[in-house]
């Protein structure tokens, strides 16, 4: 039998503390200008309340007695459960205020921004509650601090597609009980969260955007999420001329966001050259690069976009696609069929892991080259003895198989998505692409209905909620969430 | 250092041989009744004399000395260079003949063909002369009867994506020569074939068919290649209602085609109850049933088709898709959204290994269920030890590797033939149908272009080049073929 006693703890502790965040959208409510959207502040009341009461009865309930160790499977049902239950008191707001949004809606913008996917079905941002605005934002802030820490703490012992590449080295390998004392680790990858995101808003005000679109923008910026206070997104600020270079800034901070944040706290501790040779890094970087060349020259030769320009534009739109942040400034739909497949294909890269951008991740590519390496060097050579290394540790089969499987699934689950959006009658290239930003985590797809300059909100309510099903097997790894349907998972 | 010899004499000797199958389609062309059409004779009688020639050369050169055992490299090479060799030769006849095809164009049709793709550049095959459909029709034929003796013999000794499981019982597991002495079973598979092509084109004859158009199409059903001597494919003996249940025919023999023909032999030998237990069989089987039981209830609820007529459009479409034959009998594409992506789906399956059919194939998706299956537990209980079992034998860890490394290669191969086809401006749906139709070998794709009623002769150029390649790589299972550009191949 499971101990859910943990389980209860920790969800009903986070849930407590969402409702005291849901304060500052409060407050940010009361003070608007406008005594119609000042009305929304009552939602965040309602739904504090809520929060602070069942998450504080929820851990009524399961404390007596401290625990010390945590199993691999109580590890799965706390990882699963809290995004869920989370994301269920999220869209309380969104349902009590102005917009009286749907639950399907509610719950779908809620998962859209604690999975960091930055798909909206809110139509009307620019008038919109700032309350609300800020509450969409930080969603997608809590949601990438929160995969950091999970990526980092939990998903390693899990073994989840891989991570137990990530294991500390301090942690006990024959054991599976999760250890705690990660709490230091996370406190100072917190810290360290808040600083990205203070010196981001700091740029994007410095540049002329106002302070709260700074505040908002710097949290989905560095949690590569996507969210916008403007249903032009970043084309708003682009577009103008009244800004400084933020989409430069945004293209550095979506980097920051995608890189390991572990690897910064060893930078921090002096060992800075561990930002430049940890070669997941390396390697996102050499995605990166090459990607933004291609679309580079795309533009420059097709459409005699001066060379500056089109670096711009290709970088912020690469790097936006990539990271699974999904920001637009231009509708690159209208770039040809070239631009349209390549965007559908870096969508499905990610970032690095543990960091706050999603898709396969930087590190799953590269095991499974080496995977793919040693299999053909096997099959040339049948009695050779073929051994990879990935970042000073050998890649044993079991590694293998878990990277492998992970692409299986991933895929297997991106066409479920897409066969089953395609039921509702959506097109191939709308079901397509919304079933891969959905699992990536990117926010827009292709086409009319769902791509940079289109929105969710149209879509059958079936789809919305596959896609959120989607968006979140694919921030939790697929894995993480599919094991509960095993059923060997409740056995014994 | 690769001893080269045995590869030239092989390919000399299936050159020479190719050249003497010209005669047949040679002879087709002469009884032509329109003197303009029976011209295209010369072209065969130049071929044949081209392909006896340079394949005698090939084999002189070679001779001198048997040789006892193929080493693995060796087996990768032939495989490998007898299907470009004879797709090239094979295209020589398109060339010379009445239709003056380009290069590009008859080299895109015989590698159709020996690839049992279906996929076809010419547009008037009513009023071609017979030569040329019988030469289309014997490429599929001799390619599907080629890999079928290439699955059994070779690539089980090649370990190729799980096909180690496939290995006789009598072979030699810690050697890695390829034993000879399966003659007697490819002759024996060969007399099979070549019986249930008999049996097929008696049927069609039956039914109302000519002699000749009952000869070719039993040919390409029986190879699950589709090649049809009628531009509207079988369309054309279903619309007019002349004919008997052709298709009925045409789905049970693309089933023929599709089961392992191992299989038969045992069952030839006594062993009946071979057919029904091999788990193969009944799993593709079911999914081939529970495809059509599909495809039946959203024709017969939102087409109000009577179910009878259902099943039958739903049987003949799905078992010629998901086979990779490829013959239509109605657009499909006019079947609603989710009909389309169900059918891009399926077109991936494919049939049995040691079959005519292409694709995945069951027992991949079998064994990458059990790495599934067996992964998920070990991240339950990290310390458990599961094995799981395919046809009686354990699945090690390595077989895991191999077959999910396939599924890795495959998809990565067709997103890049998607994305490349798209450089050639081809729209996302068919840029991905395409690749998807070439590499697993189906024939048409979807939409207006390559789709059931459209024609690959619009492609550019450089397209029809990918789409080449891409059916090779599928038909030859990915790394026999990619094998060859490992530098490590090459060395020692």
């Amino acid at each position: 039998m499971i101990n859910f006693r943990p389980v209860i703890l920790v969800i009903g502790a986070l849930t407590a503390a969402l409702g005291g965040l849901m304060l500052l959208p409060l407050l940010a409510d009361l003070t608007a200008s406008d005594p119609y959207l000042r009305q929304n502040w009552s939602a965040f009341a309602a739904g504090s309340l809520l929060c602070v009461f069942a998450g504080l009865g929820l851990f009524a309930t399961a404390s007596g007695g401290g625990f010390e160790t945590m199993t691999v499977r109580q590890g799965f049902l706390i990882t699963t459960l809290s995004w869920v239950v989370l994301v269920l008191f999220a869209s309380v707001p969104f349902m009590l205020g102005l917009y009286k949004m749907s639950f399907t809606d509610a719950f779908f913008e809620a998962m859209s921004g604690l999975t960091t996917t930055g798909a909206t079905v809110i139509i009307g941002l620019d008038d919109a509650p700032p309350g609300l605005l800020l509450w969409r934002s930080m969603l997608q802030w809590l949601g990438g601090i929160g995969i950091v820490i999970m990526a980092i703490a939990i998903l390693p012992m899990l073994s989840v597609g891989g991570m137990q590449l990530f294991r500390l080295e301090s942690s006990d390998k024959n054991s599976d009980k999760i250890l705690p004392g990660a709490s230091q680790i996370a406190a100072a990858i917190t810290g360290l969260y808040v600083f990205f995101t203070a010196l981001c808003a700091m740029l994007y005000w410095g540049m002329g955007m106002t302070a709260f679109d700074a505040v908002n923008h710097a949290m989905t910026t560095i949690a590569t999420g996507g969210f916008s206070t403007k249903d032009a997104s970043f084309g708003y600020f682009l577009d103008s001329g009244d800004y400084g270079p933020v989409d430069v800034v945004a293209a550095a901070f979506m980097i920051v966001g995608s890189l390991p944040f572990g690897i910064y706290l060893l930078a921090m501790r002096g060992r800075i050259n561990a930002l430049f040779t940890d070669s997941q890094v390396r390697f996102f970087l050499m995605i990166a690069s090459a990607s933004i060349v291609v679309i580079l020259l795309r533009l420059f030769y097709l459409y005699e976009i001066d060379l500056f320009t089109a670096f711009r534009l290709s970088a912020f739109n690469v790097i936006s696609i990539m990271t699974g942040t999904g920001y637009a400034s231009t509708d690159y739909g209208l770039w040809g069929a070239f631009a349209y497949g390549f965007f559908f294909c870096i969508m499905f890269v990610g970032g690095c892991a543990g960091s706050t951008s999603c898709g396969l991740k930087i590190f799953r590519l590269q095991v499974a080259l080496a995977a793919l390496t040693v299999y053909g060097k096997r099959l040339i050579f049948p009695h050779g003895v073929f051994i990879a290394h990935y970042n000073g540790r050998a890649l044993t089969d079991d590694v293998f198989i878990s990277v492998l499987s992970f692409f299986f699934v991933y895929f297997a689950g991106f066409a479920t998505v897409a066969v089953i959006l395609s039921l509702f009658g959506l097109d191939p290239v709308t079901a397509l692409s919304a079933a891969g930003s959905a699992i990536a985590n990117v926010g827009p797809g292709l086409g009319d209905i769902v791509g940079p300059s289109g929105n969710y909100e149209s879509l059958p309510t079936g789809a919305k909620w596959v896609l959120s099903a989607g968006m979140l097997l694919g921030r939790l790894e697929f894995f993480t969430v599919l094991v509960l349907f095993a059923p060997s998972f409740w056995r014994r």
